[in-house]
């Protein structure tokens, strides 16, 4: 998959990188009415909203592909896809000509002319997601669609405690829905930071890590949520990496609690955009 | 306007405080939906919705008093409110009950009986507002119905510096929508903190005071992205309160990136109560 150009990250060949027509964007969404990301007959998704758009500035049909399939529901904040364009449009004004056709609760944040063999799903090294919950008695309303209600009061520290069970590489088979269980179940955890959002009072849970199974981190968070709540012990946890048992995990978060935070890549170039994008000096 | 029985902080007389029925909720809305809080004919508000649930569990017309009108569009985190109800429900019961009856932008997250003359609006001491602001190049879309887009960066110390200059007790006709000019512009600005928000990345504008005068906070921050952007110098925001030009001032900002945070009282029972329902241990 990595390629003598790909891997020299330090000084990218800025003319290669630049002389084609396959076009990198950062995508912010709301995931609450949309079915998902991957296009679907009859379904508005994000990734039908972005062809649409795409093809109306191009007159032709374009062909998105994503980084990852997000669940409906789930939101993205720096979601990276790739599409083959018919002509160069310079890049800084894609994000604003696409945005003219986008609904609402999209928006490109970013364009970027790429060299033709990157791929947005197959050169990514890793993903953060941020899965959010409201832990209030009573149901959130301003939030309501970026948190999940769980209406007892949680301890961070508990579920931090849990969380650095979880980190590190393992057989990942009890944190899988069933339909989704991968040929090869073992996955890296790099990192799990659990927070308490001093504004809005809710905790956050960040979860960093190469590739992950299909709702592997919402059952993290609902084994978080079950370690807090003493339905489960940090001796549970650690033996769910031996008995692979899904039935023993925590439940899987609702979805809208969900958000895609960051993709990694290896290129200092396509990180430093998200960067520049987001982080202002 | 304050009795003794009031000023009592450190041991409110708990008998005298829970003998009767007027009842004070904290009210968490999402405000885009609704036109402000004050009740219309045909316009959908938080005080037109909030009796109608309370009429409903009471069986009688129920009159709310708010501790603010919020405009249409402005969100609440804690809202405060009473009214005088015609039989007891123990306290604890109140929130879901009525949150059976209201729609999902708005939520009572706490109610409490309070002795018969608290009033929410004339017993407040202060407030907390908070703006926010999101300076990417493109709109937001996960959070553009809290946060308002300047497509512009802003510089939070520049801002910070300039907010230092409005703290205090000052006359605050430039910063008032002419509408609302009161007989008396002077006001008292106790504290504002401007912030970057790491995960959101939205800038937010924290503003604590005694009272406000009309549009007052969305002036302040829209005077502040003024500062950032050289449209106006720290020396212009000094002479603002000697002058008393609001054409001088900042632009109004948009009601939807405002938020009331929170509502000050004196009585130690009811600001605990804030913070039981927001800040677990």
């Amino acid at each position: 998959m990595m390629t003598n150009n790909r891997d020299n990250r330090v000084e990218p060949e800025a003319s290669k990188i630049r002389s084609g027509t396959r076009t990198l964007f950062v995508i912010e969404f709301d995931g609450t009415d949309f079915s998902g990301f991957q296009i679907q007959n009859n379904a508005r998704t994000v990734q039908g909203e972005m062809e649409k758009a795409l093809s109306k500035i191009y007159k032709q049909t374009i062909r998105l592909h994503g980084c990852s399939r997000t669940d409906a529901g789930v939101h993205a904040r720096r979601h990276v896809s790739h599409a083959d364009l018919p002509f160069r449009i310079p890049e800084e004004k894609i994000p604003l000509a696409l945005n003219t056709f986008l609904p609402q609760d999209i928006c490109v944040i970013a364009a970027r002319i790429v060299d033709e063999d990157f791929h947005a799903r197959f050169d990514s090294r890793g993903k953060r997601y941020i899965y959010r919950i409201s832990d209030t008695r009573c149901r959130p309303s301003i939030y309501r669609r970026t948190a999940c209600h769980v209406p007892v009061k949680l301890s961070v520290e508990r579920m931090q405690e849990a969380a650095n069970h979880i980190i590190g590489t393992h057989d990942f088979s009890a944190f899988c829905a069933s339909e989704g269980l991968d040929k090869n179940p073992i996955r890296t955890v790099n990192r799990i930071e659990v927070l308490r959002q001093p504004i809005t009072n809710q905790i956050e849970i960040m979860v960093t890590g190469e590739s992950f199974l299909y709702n592997m981190v919402r059952i993290i968070a609902g084994t978080l949520v079950y370690v807090s709540q003493n339905k489960l012990t940090i001796d549970d946890v650690d033996a769910l990496f031996i008995n692979r048992d899904r039935r023993r995990a925590g439940k899987t978060m609702p979805a809208h609690g969900l958000m895609l935070d960051e993709v990694f890549y290896d290129r200092v170039d396509i990180q430093s955009l998200m960067l520049d994008v987001f982080d202002p000096v």
